[in-house]
């Protein structure tokens, strides 16, 4: 395999300067790398392998030549550039909510349904974070006992809102503690000191669009269109990882001790369970770790062979920029950068 | 009915303070309050009424005379001294976890089961902030429609630790902002920007003692003895007041805006559910209110004949001393602060 010239869209977010980061700390295959995001940040230089890459606005000109193209931005900039960038021969791996639900448009943890990737036509979705966080922990076990429920409730970091939203975290927490009243917009309200039941924005039947993309993106993903997933999506006062407390009914009974067994085995899960010692996933251990982190796991007491687990993970890695670049490994491993179908009218 | 003689066994706690400044508040009547705690705070002077109280130690004697004595210092505490105050003819409201399941002790919320103070022998348990949290929601809703199974994760603040766990959060907030490394002694690990899944002490099957609460005083409280209930108990990085996302199935199929009606007509409880203007409870807003807020009503996706909502209370207040202050009303309304039946040797 040659090595690729890339472009990473949102070069200037949270997720994109992860991407570029994991780019260099995974040695991607590369010969160019071009780092692109919105008209306000041309010219900002960020650091790469010891030098700096010259942000540059994002056209559909700035993909001709590219082979694969990282979309970190919004989904209004996915929706419009993405079929730009497939139109000139790239492959495009996007972490907005774009193109998820996109029938055409795999929806892929390379972990859990990395052979979906195959049947690509140009765009490849990367799912939302907290997607990630808890399918890593159910995939597992719904191969071993196929899953029938899932109840969870997640406690979101700042983070999953962006840069600012960690600086603004960080302001409000000054503020607080001085007595001053603390200012928001990247927030809906005061987060520090606070648990904010918002995450998003709400959509109909009094549901957020964070918590409905937790119901259909599992479902595509484990290809069960009909799982029935309840969630509630909470921000928390955290800058980084996110964590969830699930509850899941399996079709015949498991041990605490044997799904336990499972996710040890489990590509991309540490298994972190010893509450005699207060061993537990948390939020500040998974920070800047690329796994997913389980524990919390017994007997669930309201569900039929119910498990209860408490899953963890950092948002801006497997929750996003990392899932993105394993499916890019993915691409290249598997040798199909180049859409196998034909591509263009379906995303256009 | 004469004025009282009242003693608070656990004077200078977090709970303790605030019974002591809500009997001032809602004008209890009284003609003598003694402020007790542990021997370290023999001497420390507590304001109250324009003056103060010196607290002295709690020891048997320091009941005798007494009408009314509230507990709220540690289970040990209410274990040992408790029968001392019966045998002395108090009659004892205690926000302990020691009595809470004795058969023979009423578990009251006044708003769902006033009617079981009647049966006390001398002490009447207060339950877990965490529950009264939760059943002042789920009451109202299963006395219209029978709940047949509860599952509910808990946004618990550190004062729920005691006061001392307030200051420690601040202390590791500051510490984590300045660079320096946080300590901890009251929680397990640093709470400041994280969020532990460990709320009290691990028990049997990997569930804390938090947990159990929830389930078995539901049980009780709710007389529903085989309620399956199951809760994860968590610890965020929040001063005052407890968040909890609630899921239940109910009997029969009921829509969002009936359990709103429900809800808004319960005593104690008010309803804040307007989501297209970003309204919902917040532990911040409801912080020094004696209600229990509820919001983010809609159908549950996962349960039959499901509901999905959020409740934040003050978890000093109607989380624990306004709901002892509210037995002891209870108990002065209905004329029974002598126990109704031979009281002492169940307790002793």
């Amino acid at each position: 395999m040659q090595d690729l010239t890339i472009a990473v869209v949102g070069a200037t977010g949270a997720v994109g300067r992860k991407v570029i980061e994991l780019l260099e700390e995974r040695n991607f295959p590369m010969k160019e790398l071009r780092a692109l995001a919105s008209f306000r940040s041309e010219g900002v230089k960020i650091p790469f392998i010891g030098g700096e890459l010259t942000v540059h606005e994002a056209k559909p000109e700035g993909f001709t030549g590219a082979d694969l193209v990282f979309f970190a931005a919004g989904g209004a900039t996915s929706k419009e550039l993405a079929p730009e960038a497939v139109k000139r021969g790239a492959v495009v791996v996007d972490k907005s909510s774009a193109w998820r639900m996109t029938p055409n448009v795999p929806l892929v943890i390379p972990e859990i349904n990395a052979v979906d990737i195959l049947e690509h036509e140009g765009i490849i979705s990367s799912p939302n974070c907290s997607t990630i966080v808890l399918l890593m922990a159910l995939a597992p076990l719904h191969r071993a006992n196929p899953i029938k429920r899932v109840i969870v409730d997640t406690y979101q970091s700042a983070s999953g809102a962006g840069c600012k939203a960690i600086a603004e975290l960080f302001q409000q927490t000054r503020d607080t503690l001085e007595q001053k009243e603390p200012e928001h917009s990247a927030f809906p309200h005061t987060l520090a000191f606070n648990v904010l039941p918002h995450v998003e924005d709400f959509a109909g039947d009094g549901y957020t669009t964070e918590e409905i993309k937790m119901q259909d993106e599992t479902r595509k993903i484990m290809h069960l269109p009909n799982l029935p997933v309840s969630a509630t999506c909470v921000r928390v006062p955290v800058p980084v990882s996110h964590s969830e407390a699930v509850h899941i009914e399996l079709t015949h009974p498991i041990t605490p001790q044997e799904a336990r067994e499972i996710l040890a085995k489990a590509p991309g899960v540490i298994v972190q369970d010893d509450v005699a010692h207060n061993v537990y996933p948390l939020a500040q251990d998974a920070t800047g770790k690329d796994e997913i982190f389980v524990g919390r796991i017994r007997r669930d007491l309201a569900l039929e062979n119910g498990l209860s687990l408490w899953t963890v993970g950092d948002n801006l890695r497997k929750g996003a920029a990392l899932n993105a670049i394993q499916i890019a490994e993915e691409l290249v491993a598997r040798d199909c950068l180049k859409p196998r179908r034909k591509s263009g009218a379906a995303h256009s």
